[in-house]
C-alpha cells in the first residue's frame, strides 16, 4: 500500500472550507484517472484511479485504519484508508455519511470477499478530499431507506430492531431516498420505457408533438380540473392531450404521439392516482383493412371468436380500433422484451428491496392457414389476449361477482377479473374491448351495430388499468350531440369540434400512464414509488 | 383507363351520409393496395392503388372529366376522374375542398409533366369515395395559407390580387393552417431536434426524467408565474425544471435531462416569447479536468486567449462550466449536422414559403500539438466560438453601442452583437460566457476569482438567445444568501436548499427552448410558427 507523507495528509485531509463556497476545487490528484465505481472490476487491479462518490459508510479500525464505502449511482466500492501516522484515517472517520468525497488511490484485490459493497475490489487510498460535507444528522439514512420490509420483519423475529422508513418520510426527504439502489433502478427503467415507446413510434412514421397544457375549456369535462387565471381569462390545466392530439391528426399529421404531464385535480387518495403524471399519448388516422398482414389477422379473427371477440368491432374488416390494439401489442411486446433483456440489473435491484414476480405477459398464439407453394400450410401468430367487455362481465358473474353489465368496473372488480384471466389464460397483460358507451368519454365512437357499446378498450396489467384507447368520433354533429348529452358546454370546446368540419379522417388512439406502466411491470404497489417527486391530493413538496 | 359501370358510380359516388355518423366505412375497394402519396413514383406505373387524402383542389373539364389533387402530409398527387356517363366526374367536381377522399385506381404516367402536385404520376380513378365532407366555405384556404409573402407581393406588382392570410387568422384556424407544406415540415424538424437531443444525451449516460410542473414556491422568483389553488394550498406552475433537476442530481442521478413544458406568465408580446413552451433541460455533476481530451482542450485554451476567453473560468483546470459548454457543442453540432443531412426535404419546404439563409455555424478550428511516435505533430480541434461577456461589451463599445458593462444585454444589443460576431468570426452560432452575477438567477455560481462575474453562459443563434447555462451553487449557505439577496422568500424553497445539506456534487447545466431552436435555425422570425398551438399573453385557443 502506498504511503502518503504527513504534509500531504494535512493538506488534503481538510475540507474545502471557505473555498468551496466559491465553487473552487483544488487540483491535487493529477496522475490518477477518473473512474466510475461500476467499472472497478478485478481486471482494474493496480490501476491508479480517482473516484468521486458519496460516503455511504465509514468505519474506523483502531486509530490508523478506516474503511470508507463510496457510492456512485447504485454501485459501491470499499476504500481502505491507512498508513502514515493515521491522520488520513482519522479524517476519514470524521466524515459525515453522504458527504461527497474524492479519493485517489490504487485498485487492489482484497484477501477476503468484500461485504457491503457491490464491487469486488478495494481502493487503497493515497489521497482523500471532501467535496461537499453532509450535515451530521441526516433526516433519513440511505441504508434505512434501502431496507426491504422483509428484512425488517426478519430482524424483528430475531429480536433485532431495524429502522423502517415510511413512505411519507421517504418522500419528504426524496433527495436522500432517491439514492437507494431500488430508486436508482426504478427511474432508469422508467427512462427506458419512454425511450422504447418513442423509438417504436418513430420507426412507424409517427411524429412527436407537444400540445398546450394551458387550455380554455376543460378538456374532458368533469370537476377534476385545476383552474387558473390566464392574463384575465379563465383557464385550466389539460387533463390529457386528447383534444389537441386529435386536432393534430386533423391538421395533416396522420400519426402523432406525445410524452408530457397530465393534470388531474381528483381527490383520490389511492395507491394508483396522482394529481400530476406523465402521459404517453398516441393518435393515428385509421383505414379499413390497411395491410395484407392485417387481412390475415382479420381472417384469423373470424375463426377464433372467443378470445378475440370478433363480433365486437363489426365483422367485415371494419374493425378500425383493432389497428390501435395492434399498435399497443407491438409497443408493449417491444417494451417488455427490452426491459427483460437490457434492464436485468435494474430489475434485480428493484427485486432486492421490493420483491415481485415477473409479469406473466404470455402472448396468445393462433394457428392460421396460409397458401404456400400451391399447398396450404399453417403458421402461428402471437397476439395479446383480447376479451370483450361482455365476456369479462360474464366471467365475473360466473365467479359470483355481480356488476352492472352497462356500468363501469370498479377497482375491485378489475382486480378480480385480472385474477380470473390469469388463471384461465395464463397472462397478466390483456385487453378488454367494447366498453358500454355510457362509461366512456364523449369523443368515443359508438359501435356501428349497437351504439350502446363503443369502439374502445382498456389494457390491464396485473389487474390494473394502464391504457385507455378508442376510435374517436370524427363527425362533428355526433361529437356535438355526445358532448351535450354529457353536460359539457359545447361553446368551450368549439374550436375542437370545428376541427372536424374541415375534413377529418377516421382516427383513434390511446393514452398510457408512464408511472403506472413501471409500477405494474415491477409490481411496486404504490404509484408514488415511480414518480420522481410525486404530487397527490396532499403532497405538493418537495 | 379503366371504366366503371354506371351502377358502381351510383353506389360509390355517394357520400357516407348517415352511416358515417357510426364510424362505418363500406369496404368497396378490395383488390387495390393502400399506398402513400409520397411513394407514388413513375416506377409505380400500372399499379392498382388506393389512396386516402384531402381534396386539395378540384377542377371540372366539361361534363365528363374532373381533376382532383389529393394531399397526404406534404405530398400531393393528381387524380383523373373520367369515363362512363360522367357521373363520377360530376361527383368529384362537387366535392368541397379539404374533404377526405378515398380513391382507387391505376397509376399512370401523364403525357405532360403535372403542375400543381408534388408527384409526377397520376391516378386514373376507378372508384371514388368521400370519407369526410368539409364545409363548403372554409375559413381559410390551405393554398392561401401556403403562399409566401414574396408571391403575394410579386402578384400585386403584376396587378393580381392574391389572398394573404395573416398570422392571427392562421392561428385561429390552426387545424387548416397546419396542413401547409411548410408547417408539415416545421413540426417534423422540431420532432427531429428533440430526438437528436435525447439520443446524444442517452448515449452519454444521461437519464431522462420528469419533474413536477405543479410546485409550492415560485421556482425562480419574480412575478412571471401562473398561480393556482392546489386542493387548498397555494401553488404555481414551474417556470423551469431548474430546482427539481438539480435535486435529481443531488438524488444520485449524476446526469439528467428533461423535455417538458415551461410556463411563463410574462406579458411579453414579442416575436420570441410564449407563455408556454417546451424546455430541453440538462443538469450534470461536474469534476475538474475530467478527461484526457479535456486536458488537451484546456492546454489549447491557454494558448488561444482571445476567442476562447480562457481567463474567465479560472486558469488552473478549474473551468467546470466548460464541461457544460463542451456538451452544448457536441449536442448542437450533432443536431445541425443531422438536420442538414436528413431533413433536406423539410428544410426545402420551409424555404419555399419562408425563404431563409442557411445558418452559418462555422466551428472555430484550433491547432494543437500532440506527441505522436516520439515526434510532435499537430491536429485541429473544432469548437464553437466562445466569447466572454467583457469582450462582447467591448465589441459593442467599439461599434458605438454603449451598454452597462455590469448590466444585461437587451434584445437590440444582442442582435447587434450577433451581427458583429458574424462579420468578425463568420459564425451565427456562438457562446457568450461569464455574465455579471447580478443579471443571473440566484442559483448561479459566482466566479472564484471575481464574484461580480458568474460561471454562466448564453448561446446565441442569429443574434438571439436560445440557451442559458451555468455552474450552480451547491453550497447551501451561499445559495441561501444569494436567494435572500434577490428578495426570494427562502422558506418557500426550503426543500430545494436543504437538498444541498445532504452531500451535493458540484454541478451545472443548461436549458434550451425547443421552439426557439427551430425558429432560429430556420430563420422563421416568429416563435408562434414553431409552436403547434401557441400560447401568448393574448392567445389561449385553439
Amino acid at each position: 500500500m502506498a504511503m502518503a507523507s504527513r504534509r500531504e495528509h494535512q493538506e488534503e485531509g481538510e475540507d474545502y472550507g471557505d473555498a468551496a463556497t466559491m465553487g473552487e476545487l483544488r487540483r491535487l490528484q493529477a496522475g490518477y484517472a477518473w473512474a466510475d465505481v461500476a467499472s472497478l472490476e478485478p481486471g482494474a487491479a493496480a490501476a491508479r484511479v480517482r473516484v468521486r462518490g458519496a460516503a455511504q459508510a465509514v468505519r474506523a479500525v483502531g486509530r490508523r485504519v478506516a474503511f470508507l464505502v463510496l457510492r456512485q449511482g447504485a454501485a459501491t466500492v470499499q476504500c481502505v484508508v491507512a498508513g502514515g501516522d493515521g491522520g488520513m484515517a482519522r479524517f476519514a472517520a470524521g466524515l459525515s455519511r453522504e458527504s461527497v468525497v474524492d479519493v485517489a488511490g490504487v485498485v487492489s484485490l482484497p484477501r477476503e470477499p468484500v461485504r457491503g459493497a457491490t464491487q469486488q475490489v478495494e481502493i487503497q487510498v493515497e489521497k482523500l478530499h471532501c467535496v461537499s460535507r453532509a450535515v451530521p444528522n441526516l433526516p433519513i439514512g440511505v441504508d434505512d431507506a434501502a431496507r426491504s420490509e422483509e428484512d425488517v420483519a426478519r430482524a424483528k423475529a430475531a429480536g433485532e430492531q431495524l429502522v423502517h422508513v415510511g413512505q411519507d418520510k421517504r418522500l419528504d426527504y426524496r433527495v436522500i431516498d432517491l439514492r437507494t439502489a431500488a430508486n436508482q433502478a426504478i427511474f432508469r427503467v422508467q427512462c427506458q420505457v419512454e425511450n422504447i415507446f418513442r423509438q417504436v413510434l418513430l420507426s412507424e412514421g409517427f411524429v412527436g408533438i407537444h400540445t398546450p397544457k394551458l387550455i380554455g375549456g376543460s378538456s374532458e369535462g368533469g370537476a377534476a380540473v385545476f383552474k387558473l387565471d390566464y392574463n384575465g381569462q379563465p383557464a385550466c390545466l389539460a387533463q390529457s392531450p386528447q383534444l389537441h392530439k386529435q386536432m393534430a391528426v386533423c391538421g395533416g399529421f396522420g400519426r402523432v404521439f406525445e410524452v408530457g404531464p397530465v393534470f388531474r385535480a381528483e381527490d383520490s387518495n389511492t395507491h394508483r392516482h396522482l394529481c400530476e403524471f406523465v402521459g404517453l399519448d398516441v393518435e393515428m388516422a385509421l383505414k379499413d383493412d390497411y395491410s395484407e398482414a392485417s387481412k390475415n389477422l382479420s381472417f384469423l379473427r373470424s375463426e377464433s371468436t372467443v378470445c378475440l371477440g370478433t363480433k365486437l368491432f363489426a365483422s367485415h374488416g371494419r374493425d378500425f380500433v383493432w389497428q390501435v390494439c395492434d399498435l399497443v401489442d407491438r409497443l408493449f411486446v417491444a417494451m417488455f422484451d427490452h426491459l427483460n433483456k437490457n434492464c436485468a440489473m435494474e430489475l434485480e435491484a428493484i427485486q432486492r428491496q421490493y420483491p415481485f414476480k415477473p409479469l406473466k405477459a404470455r402472448l396468445v398464439r393462433f394457428r392460421y392457414w396460409i397458401a404456400f407453394r400451391l399447398t396450404f400450410s399453417y403458421m402461428y401468430l402471437a397476439t395479446t389476449l383480447r376479451l370483450d367487455y361482455d365476456q369479462g362481465i360474464r366471467m365475473l358473474h360466473e365467479a359470483g361477482v355481480h356488476v352492472d353489465p352497462m356500468g363501469d368496473l370498479n377497482t375491485e372488480a378489475e382486480k378480480k377479473l385480472g385474477d380470473l384471466v390469469r388463471d384461465k389464460y395464463g397472462t397478466e397483460f390483456y385487453m378488454l374491448c367494447r366498453y358500454p358507451s355510457a362509461v366512456r368519454p364523449f369523443y368515443t365512437m359508438p359501435c356501428s351495430e349497437d351504439p350502446r357499446y363503443s369502439c374502445s378498450f382498456d389494457v390491464f396489467v396485473r389487474g390494473e388499468e394502464i391504457i385507455s384507447g378508442a376510435q374517436r368520433v370524427h363527425v362533428p354533429e355526433l361529437l356535438e350531440a355526445q358532448a351535450a348529452a354529457r353536460g359539457i358546454d359545447v361553446a368551450t370546446i368549439a374550436s375542437y369540434i370545428d376541427a372536424f368540419r374541415y375534413g377529418a379522417p377516421p382516427h383513434g388512439g390511446f393514452g398510457v400512464g408512464l408511472e403506472r406502466v413501471v409500477m405494474l411491470f415491477c409490481g411496486l404497489g404504490n404509484i408514488r414509488k415511480t414518480s420522481l417527486f410525486p404530487r397527490d391530493p396532499k403532497r405538493l413538496a418537495p
